[in-house]
């Protein structure tokens, strides 16, 4: 039994597996992270390992200190992955784009891999079907396109994520819904137009907090799963095992 | 002779104008405000009219200091413009867009007009063939995006305004540059398609500080003119006079 947990830039999202069964998905803010992590380990007591992916800034520290009931091991560049990086600069990369990768490449062998990962950022990553990971895109994520129209102008309100009734927004409100989602959803077809149009053998999997909500608002079919970056975890680890 | 001021959320730009002619141009800093209009209106004391359009904080009395010198003149909401205003909050809507609506309003007569001023924000505004405004779009700008991308993240860097080499960017800045600017290059023209979708006899305005540089990368064909506010408050200005 593993317990996975992904510290992503805003919260942290954390799955026991048995096996590649998922028993129990938990969501939590960064400062509760220890006694959660202590109530799971008390439910899950045969869990045998912590593996962790970070890219926040949670302390290393706060996982350690459950190094006397199982082994914990922090994904890092220096762990084995299953595709050849080929990023100009493999040290900058995030971990957690490069357990999206691994778990795209292990889950779905010899073919075209696009991961759009929709949370705190949207990350876009590609991986061909020889297994390089050649790079991808980062840009703001919904709720970062709604905070920065508030937090960076004199007038316009903070609103919380709505589907907008139009591309002709005919408020402030709409005007606002309209050009974050439609403009988000706009984006993410371009891309993956733009993919489609270079590789055939392909396939796109969505994920990340957003997922479930552009799903079914995209012009391109996609496998959509908001449990991706935990399920590759547990995948990745695997694959470490195995192959260490 | 007018003297045109647009107070954006960022940065102030201002113009002189003789009847239809742009005479100069000049951009500076909100803190700079009274002494650059004192120095332009001693370079053109033939203006008699200083015509202000504000989205920004800055202080309306900064201006009334000049009524001694000349007839001031702040666009509001009671002021006569040329469209029928569908909006449903129309004391909301931004003057700055009501300013741009107007202008393409006077400047394309009787066709179907999208205006899009990439700034601080990006707006969309559509204004149909029978001077219609129905509204559009509100999105974080180019450079928004590079910035909350650097401050809502522990870990990525803040990067200044670059084309990227490619859709799959290679390292961590050419993920960045590709993010923004394919994605914001995807927003518009998806926006630019589903308005194309809908309505014919169109044209398109693109206008603000980023216009020349997405001018020559949108698939789609637009007029760019990045002074092209500044010349619609001289333009609507000349509509008040000979309709109030």
């Amino acid at each position: 039994m593993v317990l996975t947990v992904d510290v992503g830039n805003t919260r942290i999202k954390a799955a026991v597996f048995e096996g590649s069964n998922v028993l129990e998905n938990f969501i939590f803010e960064k400062k509760e992270l220890e006694e959660k992590i202590k109530k799971i380990l008390e439910k899950f007591q045969n869990c045998s390992d912590l593996i962790v992916s970070s890219v926040g800034s949670v302390e290393k520290q706060s996982f350690m200190n459950f190094e006397n009931q199982l082994n914990v091991h922090f994904f890092s560049h220096e762990d084995i992955f299953p595709f050849h990086n080929k990023y100009a600069t493999p040290k900058t990369l995030g971990i957690d784009r490069m357990i999206l990768a691994a778990g795209a490449t292990l889950k779905f062998p010899k073919q075209n891999r696009l991961v759009i990962d929709a949370g705190t950022c949207i990350t876009y990553d590609f991986i061909d079907e020889n297994d390089n990971y050649l790079g991808g895109a980062i840009s703001p994520g919904l709720r970062l396109r709604y905070e920065s129209l508030h937090n960076f102008t004199a007038r316009l309100p903070l609103l919380n994520l709505e589907a907008p009734n139009s591309y002709i927004g005919n408020s402030t409100a709409q005007a606002i819904h309209s050009g974050v989602v439609n403009g988000f959803i706009y984006e993410i077809d371009g891309f993956i137009d733009e993919y489609r149009a270079n590789f055939s053998n392909f396939i796109i999997i969505l994920t990340g907090g957003d997922a479930e909500f552009l799903a079914k608002r995209l012009k391109n079919t996609i496998f959509a799963n908001s449990n991706f970056l935990l399920e590759s975890l547990n995948q990745t680890f695997q694959y470490k095992i195995d192959n260490d």
